[in-house]
């Protein structure tokens, strides 16, 4: 519909105009990925201190990373949507818009008379997106949801983690990334049929659909996996390593990379042993295999190992940390870490070759910014 | 263009056509949510062996459920690239495609005569999208990986455990997934321009992605944030925390919740304590601020402290296995388990009210299951 991005991101969604309700993680970095694309979003936050996360750091000056992390490139405007005033506005924003995402606790948006179906009934092509802890149905709807909640209720953590030690939450926000990332995708199929629908994202589905393996295996057996420490629930040798200074991983996951592994590390016999001749009894017996693999792997250091196993085509690699990895030369190259007005913030890995990264975006907007400038366009009294 | 689905899934991409060349994860991911999203997807598999994931366990009878999971609702051919009759056939189902996915490394497909360059001139408003380990750009392009490698060397696995304990690896793929995602919805966003375009997906840019906090964290500092345990890397309270028999997640990410907390817990002077007044001084000392909270949850078993902080408000959780996940009421209600030809597969997270899960999902199909129709459809001689 209407909408040109005051910011000018170029991408292939260029045109699109989003208002946006949503506060702290799972849906600002959903919008964010449609900002990053070249839509046009307007996110409504409360009077006063605005979005919660306004208030977490780290902080560049007076200015919070996280915030500008999955603000930037969009406008601001402030609406106390229990005043009929504000909320006028926030139903004109709504009436020229291409899609609506909100992520407050199922029921609050209705009762604010902004509930999907009433919403769509007026505006049939909108694509309105509820992002929840639990999604908008089932017995949990109602329960409040922060990431960690999520990822402890999903098993991720259980599957996180050695056999014999605690579970542990993975160190990345995945319930709430990966709900956002869902709701890109949803967002973005939806609109291709024209067709205006309630996209009802939960971070609890999405964190399970992580689970893969662990899942499988309790799925196939009833038995509860567990945790299997570094190892893959299917495939083996696809683990951690120790060498004789410290780890590595290997992943060779088919019958060609165990060839060339067990080669590389002049182990002959592994090779012809009848338990490791598939993957199925690899992996079964997986346990045995490391220690043999580890037998060899202890007697030179990582760098060694990690050089002769790459020229030998295995896939092998160091474990590297925040700075190693965010700071390569890899991740430099990719634009993965982008300028947002003066605040660096990690770049967009959808890399489209028909809309080249310009590796900086508009900053994230001060509370109410745009809120003016907004008011007058939009034309309300 | 062309393509109605043989499975009748109904979605947003219904008449969507996608010649899918991706094995094992990332790539199959992707477009198992296009198919379950209503597209047809056409699955290129090497003779013989197929997919290296239809050797990846658990078996139920002689179907991996691997390969299912991420297969369902697919066609698939058997094609050898490398003889000109196969390759024909190939051209001519890209020929007629909306979207073609390939997760080879960098260079396969030009070696082939199918790289995006060669293939986006023939076919100017095709969504070309390749999935890589790296990318197709930068220093470690030609590294092999899988989903451990990349974890390994993205930070991810740094910033997972304790202070004190080694870099552990996320339970889930999510260097797999995570590029799944970003491709899924990238692909639906190029879509929607109308302009074709090479789409370049990274595991390593995926999964760097995914870092938030801690990624952030050394931005502004240059310090590398290391393991935190569960702790959150910019909210407090945030984290396990221990009753009397189990620990559970508690999340009080602003200064309202964590006043009901500390209510709650009965715990009036930790609310006043002046070092706890904002987030960023409870984040500051939230090794002293979980003492204090301990002190008091220590005191009664978890259920009881799950009651009367739901009751009050408080996200909080218990950590479940895979069992009470997988198999909770909300997962049924959610469909977040559906049965795929006989095998159950994790259900679609992406919930859409105008067009209803089935609940079922057409089987994988058997290798080259549709080639016979497929090369009669497509008419090669």
């Amino acid at each position: 519909m209407c909408g040109v991005s005051k910011h000018s991101v170029r991408g292939p969604l260029e045109g699109l105009l989003v208002v946006d309700f949503s506060r702290v993680l799972a849906g600002p970095f959903a919008t964010v990925m449609l900002a990053d694309l070249g839509a046009r979003v307007i996110k409504v936050e409360k009077p006063d201190i605005g979005d919660d996360s306004r208030a977490y750091g780290p902080f560049l000056g007076e200015r919070s990373m996280y915030f500008a992390r999955v603000n930037h490139g969009k406008e601001s405007i402030a609406l106390d949507l229990g005043l009929p005033a504000d909320l006028a506005v926030a139903r004109a924003l709504i009436a020229r818009a291409d899609v609506l995402v909100e992520n407050f606790r199922p029921g609050v948006m209705q009762r604010l008379g902004l509930g999907p179906d009433a919403v769509l009934a007026a505006h049939p092509s909108l694509v309105y997106c509820s992002i929840s802890g639990f999604g908008h149905t089932g017995p949990w709807s109602q329960r409040p949801a922060y990431d960690a909640v999520v990822q402890g209720m999903s098993g991720i953590m259980a599957i996180t983690g050695s056999a014999d030690g605690p579970p542990i939450k993975p160190g990345s926000p995945v319930a709430d990334l990966s709900a956002g990332l869902y709701a890109f995708g949803g967002i973005c199929a939806a609109l291709r049929s024209g067709r205006g629908t309630h996209l009802d994202v939960a971070m609890y589905d999405a964190t399970v659909s992580l689970l893969e393996g662990a899942a499988l295996a309790w799925l196939a057996t009833g038995v509860d996996p567990g945790r299997i420490g570094n190892a893959h629930f299917a495939i083996a040798p696809f683990d951690t390593f120790a060498c004789a200074d410290r780890d590595i991983t290997i992943c060779a996951a088919n019958d060609l990379l165990f060839g060339a592994l067990c080669t590389t590390l002049g182990l002959p016999a592994v090779l012809r042993d009848a338990r490791f001749a598939t993957n199925v009894g690899r992996h079964g017996d997986r346990e045995v295999l490391k220690g043999l693999l580890e037998g060899a792997l202890r007697t030179a250091p990582a760098a060694h190992w990690l050089t002769v196993l790459e020229a030998a085509g295995v896939p092998c690699g160091p474990i590297s940390g925040v700075a190693e990895a965010v700071g390569s030369e890899q991740s430099a190259v990719r634009q993965m870490v982008v300028d947002a007005g003066g605040v660096p913030v990690p770049g967009n890995p959808v890399k489209l070759s028909a809309w080249p990264d310009a590796g900086w975006r508009a900053a994230a907007p001060l509370l109410d910014e745009d809120g003016p400038s907004l008011r007058a366009e939009f034309g309300t009294p």
